[in-house]
């Protein structure tokens, strides 16, 4: 059970020493934890935010557990060398190609979205964003047109396979939950998402159970506003996904609180929080570790098969919020040890 | 003052309908309405959405009074056929590279949202979304690859001309506000948005008075539900602006007030309601023309410089509003010929 621990920038380091003293209180004989650097951190130690040893140990181990990458003191640097390239490195080095991000709204925290209350408590989704392809990893660049005009441009695609395997992975989400899935396109404008309509459409056959609908990525966006309550599984491209799950995460209000998984065919997966790195509060115990606990109880779930391990550490998470333990995210005064040592003592 | 009132399907006919009877009722002297077929309704009587006569129409205009396309029945057309198509190829054709997405929460009506009031009632904002350029109208296609798989692609791009025109839009509206401007794009991921963020920070320095700042996507869609009273002018792509306007649209909950310009460069521009054909409650007199009249009143405003008959029509709306006269959307029971004659009488 090896684990490669990337604790990353800002309140990474933090929120990561409490997950990992979470795993380490449950016992776990085979647990073999290694250190690894990425982003900003990495950028300062090893001029690259995503170095060779890095990648190695990641390859190494059989799940990822990841803090937070963002350093924002790096923005003058080229793009390749920012912070962030750590994610999507790692992601297209290990075959992330599936985020599973789990938006509900916590019993006895309606209050913290900015949603009526009402339409809060019926949020219970999950979205699944395609992560190798897309607009993200396409060939481009700058260029100056024969005219002399400077031109950016990114080549948006996916290919059937690629847009088959997350497909599957969508519908084998909604096989376990309401047997509801939508996929989210935009098939009246790109070529790409009318393919990625065709293929799911294709693999809707291997899943009669599963109701499957289509929606245009612009009134997805407005339908989370709308009616949230009406979504049970998403399944959407890597730049839909990344403005939809966002979108749905700040639904729920308790960011702090929201874990998200980023899996490779078989039981290879990186786990996270979603929330950033938050330099403003770093090193200041301010930040809330729950995300990278619930996080790490996704690994052991995903990875390792270990249900009854990760159920444990979610209900001594939710014991602790019954119990009033609660960061300032979330309106309380618990700091991150504290909170750490809260989940620990209810194992 | 040749004003082009095109229908279009659904709802379409019966709202321009009212739009038209208050724009009548002004007593403009050179008024010259002339209408046109497009959606799906041109589609059945001439096999195209968008047919020559209706370009030609346009062209012939100096504004074009717009309703809604779009028909599920024409769904299996080819792309290129279906109803949609006409609003991309008046933009393109027309030069409409600049749209308007006015939204604020009218008094009275903060319970129309899901969000709560006092989030609500913040909202007043205003998103300039490139309306020629981007992955929209850049090359695409379906190929096979050379190991037999399928890919949908789909160029994404922006030169800085394009940009620049845009950018000046967005700065000029911020100059009119309250001088802030908010550019959305991902230049972390994409060449396309690191140009767009150059070329803004350029055209920045002929507006020193207005205080510029830079968020990605996914952080907007997140910002819009945690803070939407944090934005006054965004300025963004074509795709982006896409689903960020209909995101923010839905934050206000009446849909059915919310009107949008789409400008050429000069005084040009076609105005329409933000919502769509509603095809399940068309012919039924139940739509609300609202959006639609409202949208007159920034065709008077923005292409003829008729301040003063414009603010007399958005007075009106807001004087039978405010007597009572809603339409279903809004909680109320007015048809849509009723409304029309309420904000008539009012004028
Ligand atoms: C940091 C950035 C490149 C990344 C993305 O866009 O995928 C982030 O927003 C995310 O969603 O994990
Ligand atoms: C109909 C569609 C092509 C169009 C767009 O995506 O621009 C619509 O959603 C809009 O925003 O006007």
């Amino acid at each position: 059970m090896r684990i490669a621990v990337f604790a990353g920038d800002g309140i990474g380091p933090e929120v990561t020493e409490q997950a990992v003293r979470v795993l380490e209180k449950l016992g776990l004989e085979a647990l073999d934890l290694v250190e690894g650097d990425v982003g900003g951190a990495a950028y300062r130690k090893h001029g690259h935010p995503l170095p060779a040893e890095t990648l190695d140990i990641a390859r190494s181990a059989d799940a990822i557990l990841f803090g937070a990458v963002g350093d924002f003191s790096l923005d003058h640097l080229d793009r390749h060398l920012r912070p962030e390239q750590a994610v999507l490195g790692l992601r297209k080095e290990l075959g992330l190609f599936a985020n599973l991000r789990p938006a509900r709204v916590f019993k006895g925290l309606e209050d913290l979205t900015t949603l009526r209350p009402e339409v809060a408590s019926q949020i219970d989704l999950l979205i699944v964003r395609e992560l190798n392809g897309d607009v993200y990893f396409g060939e481009k660049g700058t260029r100056t047109l024969p005219d002399g005009r400077r031109q950016g441009w990114d080549m948006m695609s996916y290919a059937e396979d690629e847009v088959r395997r997350i497909a599957h992975t969508g519908f084998t989400a909604a096989m376990g939950r309401s047997k509801k899935l939508c996929s989210v396109d935009k098939a009246n404008v790109l070529e790409t998402s009318q393919l990625w309509r065709d293929v799911v459409i294709e693999v809707s056959k291997e899943y009669p159970e599963v109701e499957l609908s289509h929606m245009y990525v612009d009134n997805a966006a407005m339908q989370l506003v709308k009616n949230p309550g009406q979504f049970d599984v998403i399944v959407t491209g890597n730049l839909f996904g990344d403005i939809l799950s966002d979108q749905a995460s700040m639904c729920v209000g308790s960011i702090g609180l929201l874990a998200s998984a980023s899996l490779a065919e078989g039981t290879y997966g990186l786990y996270e929080p979603i929330h950033g790195s938050a330099p403003d509060i770093a090193g200041k115990n301010l930040a809330n570790p729950m995300a990278t606990i619930l996080s790490a109880a996704m690994l052991l779930r995903h990875s390792f098969g270990l249900e009854e391990q990760a159920v444990r550490i979610e209900n001594a998470v939710a014991a602790a919020l019954a119990a009033g333990v609660k960061g300032g995210d979330l309106g309380g005064s618990a700091g991150t040890r504290e909170i750490g040592g809260a989940v620990v003592e209810r194992l």
